[in-house]
């Protein structure tokens, strides 16, 4: 593992301020607005989507749900039996064995969605709604439950492993808007308006290969590889509806000088863009290695659990 | 609310174990199968579902999770914020807003989806596994995870509500073999080999309506609408794949002596049917009347949580 | 049940917020105490009571923890089997059986401890605290985990339910100074310095013969008895250190204008008293019948849980 | 750390099985007796225990309940508010802080006691009650509801780590019947019947200097120091009621060949022990030494929670 890491050049967080306006997406779609980029994906799109699925092969994109502490699982999740089959519940010999689940909404060891009130910059939400919105009550608008219809698309993976032919990338490396670009052309593929990019650095294969890391920021953790912030205004230019990247996206140490978590700022608060995390594409890869396709339909659904921030899922790739 | 109602003859429980046993499909796929009636839906059949997306049309399937005990809702899910946008999590002024979800698996008042491990009868699970796989560790086979890639195909919806011309259907009013023929004829469409099958009596319309109610046995309940026993021959002769229904296809007070949940044996335990549990088909009917037709694609996507008897989910239904 | 209420006079909020100033320990005891009129117990006070048992008798002062939704436990307590005798550990034969509990602090179907950061009035919690120390972590001040060392001391039942010649009071009923001062003298006792209040109306009792009701304010509930509010200037100038009740003291609806709870405000906010709500004084009246009197020891034992606002938990009386 | 460790010579499976039916007090006190050596705590005895309260201090022995996962915490406890004064519940100004709890009974960062029907083994728990009663619903006899009226009693701290002048007892490091009995004459104190003896190994002295370790069996974990298997007949003589250890009195790896776990098994299931784990002793030793006196009374309250196997506690002695 001495293999060098790319950092990209630190940005000032002056500069990302303004990167924070530019690419804002607030009032765009009116100002009660709670879909953000998920606008972009109309009606024909996502007939267009559906289109996709020539040979009927469905491809999970998540991780199971991990119920080991570990460094990156602080907060395991619990799932117990609350009944079992030693109690019939009749004469005739029928039981139910039942069970209940008990966990974080947002975690590295399960896949999960992001709603639009769990990320506020200087006290504002998506749209400028005030960060107070978000009471210990939750928040009526900008929940999970404002994308209960759920989110299909077109998806296209953008391999940067494969790219780089590696088996993954080093936590602290990041992936420019010139490899976005380059991965494109070598995979023959374009992203546009509407589409959901799925991006791979590897993370969940390197956690299966080397076991569990902390993703902190160091010394308390080892970091993670995912985006350099350029990305970003690449993506708002491109209209990107919603990115699903193993790891989270973010470079950690992040690029932004005195600014962790820029990617979710951007993505999130600026631009309302939705966005999942700690996926696992490795079963994905493969099988657009397999499909010779890097562009399949997209199918992601949120539990209808009105005021979270965010919740567990399951997305699944068509081909 | 004196509207007749239409109780179906009773069935004995001698009647029902030869229709347990006449329908039964253990061995049928593999010893080791855990998929069962979804073996019915190939990638053939999941293209030609795709391809009746046509308009780019999404409906939810969900009832909103309900975390308000009440006569229904005995277990409701606690939902709460773990962190707030109080703390900002940098000096840049970047907060998180994060909850955290505990909840039954199964429970008449959030839509899930019922694994192979849930129901058994006699002291065995579908494919002749023994109960006793089901430990208070879980089990490995039959768990809501055998669902992982998905759950996805050609759905039809059979209303009964609408074949009546009546809101909903009253507590312990069943649907025959013969009313569900009827109504395909109605509504011209027919199920066949991997179709899913969704059902709706208008259970959740009432609700709304009257207010919740208990769906026990009498007398702590009022019980619910539902099928009789007569339409599992019927589902397996069609090799219907799935089941979503509004409710959860039991009639309470059930058709069969001595016999609760009849329908939930034969379709999980006899047949290893995919079963959905009190759907929210309100929006999806309404949509079927505005498009004019009752098929869709339906796509579904379990939690990938391995050893549990299942998981809130949010179908879906494509027009 | 058509006995005569007996609602107290009302009382303003401008009397209310009078009262709440003139009876106000803020600063009594150090600007960063956190124990309140537990205070007033010292050493020589627990030795005191410690010498209260004569007779090696124990008697529980709590109600079985509820698991049971119902119109008084809207969130009831989650308890399930983490593992069970099903799986041994050992080839040897031993085997264990282990559980997992989720619960409310706070609720009427389970007998709890507040903390002092659990109640604000006009954005300050006792000693003029902010109400903001109290954040989505929880608070270091103020938090149940001040309590860690017990609270141990005089306990003296005060039988409002006797005095009356009833089972218990009816919802609505308040119980004022003139009231507990009779009871007193009736009793033989009196309560000085240091010692713990044990305020019985037969709550727990009334439960139990008629079924639970909705506690809340008409016509969501029914109310409940309680105290009046001139009870509180009394309690002050008796240096009480703790309140222990059936129901929580409040009488709802109260008896101040435009103020739900006052007690609590007055009781944990004002004066920084120790508070346990929801008590089972069903053995402990018997107990004292028995024992011919009404004084003893009691021992309350917090969960030694950071940050907290409070508790389940099971205070004794020692005879 | 390379001070020498002190195994104790190894026992078998076969004088093991001995050894549990030589100490077994099944049916001593009838066959549905659920208190066992409870029941050698008599009127007399609890109120010559309030006695030794003489200077009214009172010394926690809990470990504040850790909600940070670690090696020895793969399931920490979660704790999330509920409600927050940013709600105030009326225009007057009073606002609520409430709190939400959910932990494992049992677990090495948190002091908790067991219940009888906890550990089984050959299939039977104590008093030869089939391991079957627990099921996946708890179990009505042998709960820790059993134990809801409390733990009274005369406590006597037995300090190993002081006995050996060190700082605390090493993993793997056992004290042996002949140990206990030089610490007795050591301190001046015997322990009879009815007595509760209060055991410190140092253990969480060294949690807190060296940070935490995992308790299991090596490779996967470093063991820890308890008791030798020869100190439970001991036990057994001198009628001891109850066990309260830092750590949870067993020696990892156990002296018993093929058999971990041994002195629970031989506590509980044989004796129906009185058993509470992972106590903080600490600021007891500290305590003892100041009072120059190492007994005490002791007051344990157990939550009033039907069917568990186990809770969270917070045990007190009483100078």
């Amino acid at each position: 593992m001495t293999r060098q890491l790319t950092p990209a050049a630190p940005v000032s967080l002056a500069a990302f301020d303004k990167m924070f306006e530019s690419i804002k997406n607030w009032g765009k779609w009116g100002e009660d607005d709670e879909l953000g980029t998920l606008n972009y994906i109309t009606p024909a799109k996502i007939a267009a989507a559906a289109a996709l699925v020539r040979k009927g092969r469905s491809v999970s994109m998540a991780i199971p749900i991990n119920k080991q502490a570990g460094p990156d699982n602080p907060n395991p999740a619990v799932h117990l039996m609350s009944l079992m089959h030693d109690i019939p519940i009749s004469k005739s010999g029928l039981s139910f064995g039942m069970c209940y689940l008990a966990m974080a909404s947002h975690g590295d060891c399960h896949t999960h969605v992001d709603a639009l009130n769990h990320v506020a910059y200087k006290g504002k939400l998506y749209n400028g709604k005030p960060a107070e919105l978000l009471t210990s009550r939750g928040s009526d608008w900008g929940s999970i439950a404002a994308y209960y219809h759920g989110i299909v698309g077109r998806g296209v993976l953008l391999d940067a492993a494969r790219h780089r032919k590696v088996d993954w990338l080093e936590p602290g490396e990041a992936v420019t808007r010139a490899e976005l670009e380059a991965i494109e052309k070598e995979q023959g593929v374009r992203l546009g308006e509407g589409d959901i990019l799925v991006f791979r650095t590897g993370h969940h294969k390197r956690r299966l290969a080397l076991g569990p890391w902390s993703n902190d920021y160091p010394p308390a953790g080892q970091g993670k590889a995912g985006l350099h912030v350029d990305t970003i205004p690449w993506m708002h230019e491109r209209k990107i509806a919603a990115f699903l990247p193993d790891g989270d996206g973010e470079t950690v140490p992040s690029n932004v000088e005195d600014m962790p978590y820029p990617i979710h700022a951007l993505q999130l608060t600026s631009m309302g863009m939705l966005v999942s995390d700690s996926l696992q594409l490795e079963e994905l890869h493969q099988a657009c290695e397999e499909e010779k396709r890097w562009e399949f339909m997209v199918v992601g659904l949120p539990l209808r659990l009105p005021g979270a921030t965010g919740c567990p899922w399951n997305p699944i790739a068509l081909f």
